[in-house]
């Protein structure tokens, strides 16, 4: 396995590999992977002939009171990882390389970045969707894989990859839980032991959710609270927002009908979670 | 001549050609042509083996008063001159294919489009920056070509490449003038008579702006006021701006002092011209 730091020489690298007729899928991380990451890579290797997987901590995608100097970080654990799980090349850039001086451009990709996640983190998904127009013109790749445990991101860089013409096709893959149901997260880390203990909680309630609209329940108020009295019974976690909304717009839904997103932010202690169902509705 | 409407197959055409190891050229343009899109075609015939003109007049880049409407449109006269400049391939999309429905996403160059035109035109340069993003993706070209008539709109579009790492050499071209110095452009068809000979007052103001450099003036202030009064002199336009800047920042400088570029906005009537001068000072 190649790891590669300079954005010229990945591209260069990417460019050689399909001129050899090679399907290439690219996997972009913030590093500190975990078994959500390596099923990206899973998926990409089915699809693919040469994987890449770009480990790189966003500056812009971080508030000015959120975790980017704390956030794990561990290349060696990585790389090792990356290697065993079939990996042919990381990108692993410098924050200089990455953004240049007077580095001035933004990529918004506007309504679905308001709601849900956008509402507490202002600027998040402009960063997100800066970085990954970024990353998609230096790996011009035939896929790239995302998870759906972040499913705004993915949805937005969808539209994002969509709007700009670039030709990259954006998968999504489901997500990854631990045994008792809690969604994979780098930052799974902060958590102490009970906190980790109820952070399944988000699990067992979107579960509650989804047998509500089987046994026939379409009204979105109704379900939400349901899940809110779940969560509030049985931990202590604040809870950020639980929104249904449709996967069009990301906007909020009364009545569930067509593809919805159920999902969830919830803090436990200092650390906030999200999980979150996509549905087909009749 | 090849006249292609489908954004995807104009991806397909430009591939083939560049596997084949053919150098190409891009002239992005909203049509109307005039000889100073002809100077853009000359100069990329000069470094290219194959050379696409795009024509699309971009909805996004006008304000809600602004001209798109009756933004002169003719694509015959336009693929005639195209032709016998030696284009290979107009690209001329419809509005509908090149903004799918939901389309949310905006490319914006923050500080660069503030100033100047900036100020004025509010949204336009989100608007350039987006389409011009697109249209780089959809015609992944070894190098593009602008005027230096729209300064700020080149600058913007070389630092958006440069920031988002599209891989497309962005070239500034200079501007082609009639023969009392007014700049070409596809508004000038807008002007009576005794506008378009006040037009040319615009380039003998930036003549007087450049003679006063050469006889030392580094002071902005007293440059712009000589400008300012020649113009009012000479003619009835009402002045939008004049400024002096520095071409990293496009930010106003109080003293002249490395690559400057003074630059002019004036209605004539209901017509608003543009012109300016790029000058290294010591």
């Amino acid at each position: 396995m190649k790891t590669i730091i300079s954005p010229l020489k990945i591209t260069e690298f990417i460019r050689q590999a399909r001129r050899k007729g090679k399907k290439v899928g690219f996997v972009p991380t913030m590093g500190y992977l975990h078994d959500g990451h390596l099923a990206l890579v899973k998926s990409a290797k089915r699809d693919n002939d040469v994987i890449v997987m770009s480990i790189f901590v966003n500056p812009t995608q971080f508030g000015p009171k959120e975790d980017y100097a704390k956030y794990p970080r561990d290349f060696k654990r990585d790389a090792h990882l990356a290697k065993k799980e079939g990996v042919d090349v990381i990108f692993y850039p410098t924050a200089k390389d990455m953004y240049l001086a007077n580095h001035s451009t933004y990529v918004t990709v506007e309504n679905l970045s308001n709601n849900l996640c956008g509402r507490s983190r202002p600027g998040h998904f402009r960063g997100v969707a800066t970085v990954v127009a970024k990353l998609f013109n230096i790996i011009p790749a035939d896929s790239a894989y995302f998870g759906q445990k972040d499913a705004q991101q993915a949805f937005i860089i969808k539209r994002m990859a969509r709007d700009l013409n670039i030709p990259i096709n954006v998968k999504i893959v489901p997500t990854v839980r631990e045994k008792d149901g809690l969604a994979m997260s780098s930052r799974n880390v902060y958590l102490n032991k009970s906190q980790r203990r109820e952070g399944a909680t988000l699990f067992r309630s979107l579960s509650l959710a989804k047998r509500l609209i089987r046994q026939g329940e379409r009204n979105s108020s109704k379900i939400i609270k349901a899940v809110r009295d779940f969560i509030n019974r049985n931990n202590f976690a604040r809870i950020d927002y639980i929104s249904i909304v449709n996967t069009d717009t990301l906007r909020d839904i009364k009545k569930l009908k067509g593809q919805v997103l159920i999902a969830i932010a919830a803090y436990f202690g200092k650390t906030r979670l999200i999980d979150n169902v996509i549905l087909k509705v009749r």
